[in-house]
């Protein structure tokens, strides 16, 4: 079984949202220094890197990370990959005719090359979904969704209120944001997304990989 | 399939390794206060709570967080129950009859205990591996051993030198630290563990699931 990592690398130059910070890791204990072990502190905004947004983030009174539910996190994940400029549609969605046993999609588009370029700087032309995307996948029996830019909707959302993460996450649709899919051509697989279990939480820090069926 | 979630909580209250800071969880942005959306900072040291151990957390030289293999991590796994006071030694594994095909083991035991209270205080008297039973793994086909405390050798292993860590990250053997396993039984599970990938991390926080087989 061939195991894809789809994870960012956290690390101090990677882009970040524009006014949150890097991460960063800083030594607590060194052998090199005598101590007994090499032990650091890591700090980072939890909408870092490949990240789970849970309600909490977009709606007050929404549930924390920790509440997370587990099962959408594994199973059947279908990889759409779209080369289209502007913003994912409804209409384009329509098209790639989603058989009801698929209830976790993740699309693949150009902002991938960033992440294999290993780029730095923060594209705030990235590709995402626009609210008739998110309103038709909010009407469909998807438990997850996942893009590989930092934002499910595209940059400059909050002055219409963030439609798509209100959508979908009032739904309780898990939201997967950051993910690399350089590597990943369209098609099924079994996805495992693993956030980190951070008492009330408004973000989660994740791992995830696909595996090819 | 009935997912089993071993990770801990993190949380401020949480214990930690005698002389390590508490995770923090640290307001950035809050719609309550007019921002767009809830944004937060997390800061913990990298071996708290539930993660993985690389190398480099005990050998000068070895990998780091990043380069932790993936398959390791996914497949079949054994819980062992083991109800001593004193620590888990050679002679104990021995008696347990591991077949050949078992190559991920994970030790319930009183720790566990401390996590169904929700403990807060550190507990220096917790069951671990002595250094028989470290032996013992690194000279089998093991690839990943796990335990419900934050160490895998005893409290004080410093002034000896680690031996069970560096006996099993000599050898590539996965080390899970911290899982809480005290709701499950002993026997044969398929286990996921994803720990972040940090770049340079010489820990790893870490979501661990097990599901019965």
């Amino acid at each position: 079984m061939k195991i894809i990592d789809v994870t960012l690398t956290l690390r101090p130059d990677m882009p970040t949202w524009p006014g949150q910070p890097a991460p960063s890791l800083t030594p607590h204990s060194r052998i090199a220094q005598g101590g007994s072990s090499n032990v650091s502190i890591l700090s980072l905004g939890d909408h870092t890197g490949t990240h789970v947004d849970p309600p909490l983030h977009m709606l007050e009174g929404g549930y924390a990370a920790e509440r997370l539910p587990l099962p959408p996190m594994f199973g059947l994940c279908r990889v759409l990959r779209y080369d289209g400029d502007g913003h994912i549609g409804a209409a384009w969605l329509e098209r790639q005719s989603l058989p009801s046993s698929v209830s976790r999609v993740l699309f693949r588009t150009r902002n991938s090359e960033h992440w294999r370029r290993g780029d730095n700087e923060f594209d705030k032309t990235f590709t995402a979904l626009d609210p008739t995307a998110g309103a038709w996948l909010a009407a469909r029996d998807i438990v997850l969704v996942g893009v590989d830019y930092l934002s499910i909707e595209p940059f400059g959302s909050s002055p219409i209120g963030h439609p798509v993460h209100k959508a979908l996450l009032g739904k309780g649709v898990i939201v997967v944001e950051g993910l690399d899919l350089h590597e990943v051509d369209p098609g099924d697989y079994d996805i495992a997304c693993l956030p980190l279990k951070i008492l009330a939480g408004d973000g989660a820090p994740a791992r995830v990989v696909l595996m090819r069926r």
